[in-house]
């Protein structure tokens, strides 16, 4: 006889992460490639995150300060929040993984959009919950169709806003409508992995608001995006204490790597960097647009880093012939991309191969 | 109503860290404090690896390699082991969370001793598992104790080796023994963090054999403690490839930090480095060994870097008193401490302070 694994997991396959760079060059045999499938930040990150980061290499033989008690603080100030009710965590990704494993038991079930976050649905599953899929609507969440959907076996909604991959937001209004009507015994994640790339005003602003008035709500953010810091692992969610502290009893005790704190803390204080990726993703998705219009490719408007576009044509193929191309993207379904805003020169070599690929 | 958190963390509370070195310089307005609590490295981390890790800080906006490729490859060049049989985790930590979550349902059992790693128990109860506890020997894993406690429902073996905290250790033969009992459906959990420090004969140097051997046991290692990198998180897990496969799916996509995977594989490469940390490790242990038998403390012999030992006082009580003096050490049950075996300058400054708090 041999182990039997939970059963839980016969559905479950390894996430497949975009390709690296590395393994695209000794595949194809290729010198250039530029990778825009993560949303990474092209710019790299902050100039003073590094030059902490030289000056505290001395000290990685101790164990990181499990209590995150620096970054904490410093979230706790530049939010007016307080530190209780801060969860700093290993990235986005462990957040995700901490918040299944404290409410979602066998049975359970947890309502997200159809084509969102993958991981929403990977860790209800690994849990044991049923995920509640509800297609988009426009390339949109659709609250009213989640509020539908909301059954007493609900314990969980996932909001990716801006959504990835359709880079589409649910404004500020419709939320607050939203909130109103959910139940307070259920969580409502609200991941805002991309907020700082939002250019529209009805987004919503401030979203600790929703954290002071509803104690159901737990918002996720990242430094893995705009602040450029994804090869560190770090990310934090905002919530009720109650929340955090459930939380806190399935978290590992030193979750979150001494450099990834200190380089996080650094990362808050350079608002000027976040400036110049925004204006820098704004000029790249203008140009995309442009060229996918004169292409009449179909694309929803991004309030992201990254564009949803239908390609015409097997995205799986596109993907692999822009790869020989020296061009990573994320293939989607069906015919559907997705593309992350690089440097212009990046932006212009995706199109220039895209093209090349689509026969135009 | 509120939300309801799943039954499993009723019983779960967050864990302890040791208190770090800055929070104790605050509580008590000291300035030199020295912290034995962690079984941290005295010597740091190798210098090879500060310099790797000073050229390798501009990538740091792109995602780790989520398959850790490089650092499988020179971990299966060097144990001479299949890429597949090898997982690399943010630390013994996760790596515990993974294997809790890949194998325990409700109900399930879960076997180790009842002085030992505490994270076994905490991810065994997170998933809703029963640790089942076999007391220690003559402070050493009871094997055929835990070989007594299996039943039909027993899926989980965790075993430490060295202990953690007594330093104890089961030998290579005690071991080959117990594998050749346990029933293959069985997963045994071989954790070796400390290895590196072990002095003894009859220890099993390669524990890659078990993992060949027996396709239901998993061998853990770590970087945080001999290669002194915990701050960084990393460590890794041996085993058949079919118990791989099923912790990745339960893993998250990009859980080992870039820094850590560049780290961990220059630290493979410096024997030179472990040699003095076992060296000092040894001269350390020698030393605190003839103090105790001085001050008549009994103490079991430790293959670790840490120490067991009876203070013959009130642990918590001497834990806050060797605070106040700048001595961080970890408080275990009744009058029983752990020490981690320092410099020897700090080897020193604890029996002194140690003698003051006892009144010798």
């Amino acid at each position: 006889m041999s182990i039997a694994f939970r059963k839980e997991l016969r559905d479950l396959k390894p996430y497949v992460p975009g390709k690296p760079i590395e393994s695209v060059m000794k595949e194809f045999g290729i010198k250039n490639v530029i990778k825009l499938a993560s949303n990474e930040n092209p710019l790299g990150f902050s100039e003073k995150v590094k030059e902490i980061l030289m000056k505290s290499l001395d000290n990685l033989a101790l164990y990181p300060d499990g209590n995150a008690t620096n970054l904490k603080e410093a979230l706790s100030e530049k939010l007016d929040i307080d530190v209780d009710n801060i969860l700093p965590s290993s990235g986005a990704d462990e957040m995700i993984d901490l918040i299944a494993k404290t409410v979602i038991s066998p049975g359970d079930e947890a309502i997200t959009a159809d084509i969102t976050f993958p991981r929403y649905i990977s860790t209800t599953k690994m849990m044991g919950g049923t995920p509640i899929v509800v297609p988009l609507k426009n390339f949109t969440f659709d609250l009213n169709g989640i509020l539908n959907n909301i059954t007493n076996r609900t314990k969980l909604i996932w909001i990716c806003n801006p959504n990835n991959p359709t880079g589409t937001i649910v404004t500020e209004k419709e939320l607050m409508d939203f909130f109103e009507k959910v139940p307070e015994n259920i969580l409502i994640v609200y991941d805002e992995a991309y907020r700082e790339y939002v250019t529209r005003d009805d987004y919503p602003k401030n979203s600790i608001e929703f954290v002071k008035k509803y104690p159901n709500i737990l918002v996720m953010r990242t430094f893995s995006k705009a602040y450029g810091l994804a090869g560190l692992r770090v990310a934090y969610a905002i919530g009720s204490k109650k929340i955090i502290e459930n939380i806190n009893k399935v978290r590992g005790p030193f979750n979150v790597n001494s450099l990834a704190q200190i380089a996080a803390i650094a990362a808050l204080k350079d608002d000027e960097f976040l400036e110049r990726i925004y204006n820098l993703n704004l000029e790249g998705k203008n140009y995309l647009y442009d060229q996918f219009k004169n292409m009449n490719l179909e694309f929803p408007p991004s309030e992201a880093n990254h564009i949803y576009v239908n390609v015409g044509k097997d995205a799986q193929e596109v993907f692999v012939e822009l790869q020989k191309r020296g061009v990573i993207i994320r293939p989607m379904g069906g015919t559907w991309i997705r593309v992350s805003v690089g440097t212009m020169e990046e932006n212009r070599t995706f199109i220039e191969k895209l093209k090349e690929v689509l026969g135009m």
